[in-house]
């Protein structure tokens, strides 16, 4: 049978030998650096002619770094006779233009895809894409994993009494009842709405929060504007605890000093995006995505369905 | 006919105006900048509806930033139904990297030109490629205009007596002759070579310099290694004054200092990238290519040859 080997690019270098530890392989010998003027020189020491490779890179920031780094990776394994071409990419940039909300906007995530399909990806493993629409942009086969599992084991551990799971907009519900489900919970929303334009907007909570302990769950925490609001509305009115948790922390500007100054009382995420030096907080916990994904790799390595994983 | 528009990306905005201005159209009017997670924003601010539209965009450092910017520019471009998608790439990055040199690189000029065609560039109009290869790494029209005749005018001028134009390598020996052409003067060669493995070169030059004012061309300068090596070796055997010039000035890491100490007595350069706040010498001439693409522009809309230019 063809070999499998595991390639590291820049993003996600502990994760992706985690993953090479888990699945029982070295990661694959490979320099990736830049020439005097910042262009990326890729050196991969090691014969790949004939393996099913993958390669581990999510696009976060410097995502046009990444990406580029990505795009030259699957170029140069295509030039030396690698069978298959998989991209585990946990988090995926440009997810959030998906479409055009206004004019002459671009669709980025599209971009993205056409882009590796170009390059010479076989197929991509992916995370809790932010629209799961953006597997329609792609011709290839893709492999959606799922973070809701991993933050839930973690909270069902903590053995809460009145639970409530919160979605803080509209477009998370359905993520937010997955986890419901798995905890046995009933979900709230918070509703915000705008009531006329230039006035500051309203948090309306749909379900019933009061004295219980809320655990709020979104795909990405960005610059974390919507989640703290909702976790301070959610205190506002009337809930024991707030907890928040997230797949992708993106936690850019002043995501660290917000997640800080709110009400939440931990914050769960992954590792699909590192957090490094700067991104820390007491309030933090890392879960790996590490089991998940090098199971996902070796099923389908082996030619068997993932989809026992979505359980 | 069809409406003739010029945008600028951020690599170029100064070279951009100038074009506009020549050709007498204003820079179409379109906002790129970076979400607080550094993804990029684009947001093209007037119809361009069946326009022939020219992007300015060299892919100088960042690379990767700029190359990204311009494929979601041309992404956004054609979804906002433009008539012609036209890349004015003054400067191609990573032309260097057009074969492979060793086992299992990528070839990532290849890569860059397949990228510009899944976006949608529908022609591509560029200055002096490191290999007139690369056009063919293109399944599209490209306009390939060259910088010689702008440098050699600039040296014609100076009325030097005694000229011998002088390539710093064996690659460059076409463009020195097509110098040497115009300005009625001889060549020579820097015939680099290392006699043994770990032995430092030895430069022997080929032709006569002797007591002549030797003008070094290269068509990108780097680092400066090459060139200023090749200057303080064209004194050290006798020539009169050393000039150089080249139509790139990537002039990246030590490239400044190295020409500050160098033989050389001016470096002509053009704007093909531009030598911004750090890139300073008082040894630097900048000499524009707006005129030669502004021209090359119109002729391309009036469906007319652009052939001329290279006269
Ligand atoms: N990197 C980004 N940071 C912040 N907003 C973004 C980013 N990318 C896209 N958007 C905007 O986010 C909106 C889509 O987000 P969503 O409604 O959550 O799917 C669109 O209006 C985009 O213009
Ligand atoms: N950005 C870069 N900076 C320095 N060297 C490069 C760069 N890109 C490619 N190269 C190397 O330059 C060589 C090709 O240069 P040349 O012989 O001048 O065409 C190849 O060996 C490449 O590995």
């Amino acid at each position: 049978d063809s070999k499998l080997k595991v390639f590291s690019l820049n993003s996600n270098p502990e994760l992706a030998k985690e993953i090479a530890d888990n699945i029982g392989v070295d990661l694959g010998e490979c320099t990736v650096t830049s020439f005097s003027d910042g262009e990326i020189q890729i050196n991969i020491e090691e014969s790949i002619r004939g393996c099913d490779v993958y390669v581990v890179q999510s696009t976060c920031e410097p995502v046009n770094q990444h990406i580029m780094e990505l795009l030259i990776m699957i170029d140069a394994l295509k030039r030396a006779s690698a069978r298959t071409i998989n991209i585990v990419m946990p988090y995926y940039g440009y997810a959030r233009q998906d479409r055009k909300a206004r004019a002459r906007e671009p669709i980025t995530a599209k971009l993205v895809a056409d882009l590796l399909e170009t390059a010479g990806a076989s197929r991509v493993l992916m995370l809790d894409l932010h629209a799961p629409q953006i597997q329609g942009f792609f011709n290839l086969p893709i492999d959606h994993l799922v973070g809701v599992p991993i933050l839930s084991d973690y909270f069902e551990e903590k053995n809460f009494e009145d639970v409530v799971i919160v979605s803080p907009d509209h477009g998370g519900v359905t993520r937010a009842r997955k986890m419901a489900d798995r905890l046995k919970a009933p979900i709230a929303i918070i509703d915000k709405r705008r009531p006329r334009p230039n006035v500051s907007e309203v948090m309306n909570i749909v379900g019933n929060i009061e004295g219980k302990t809320a655990i709020l769950i979104d795909d990405i925490i960005d610059t974390a504007g919507t989640i703290t609001l909702a976790a301070n509305a959610l205190v506002e009115n009337g809930a024991k605890d707030v907890y928040a948790c997230c797949t992708h922390p993106v936690l850019s500007g002043p995501a660290i000093e917000r997640i800080d100054n709110s009400k939440i009382k931990e914050l769960v995420v992954t590792n699909t995006i590192p957090l490094g030096e700067e991104k820390t907080s007491d309030k933090i916990t890392e879960l790996s995505v590490a089991g998940l994904i090098s199971e996902a790799i070796i099923r389908v390595h082996e030619r068997q369905s993932i989809s026992i994983l979505f359980d």
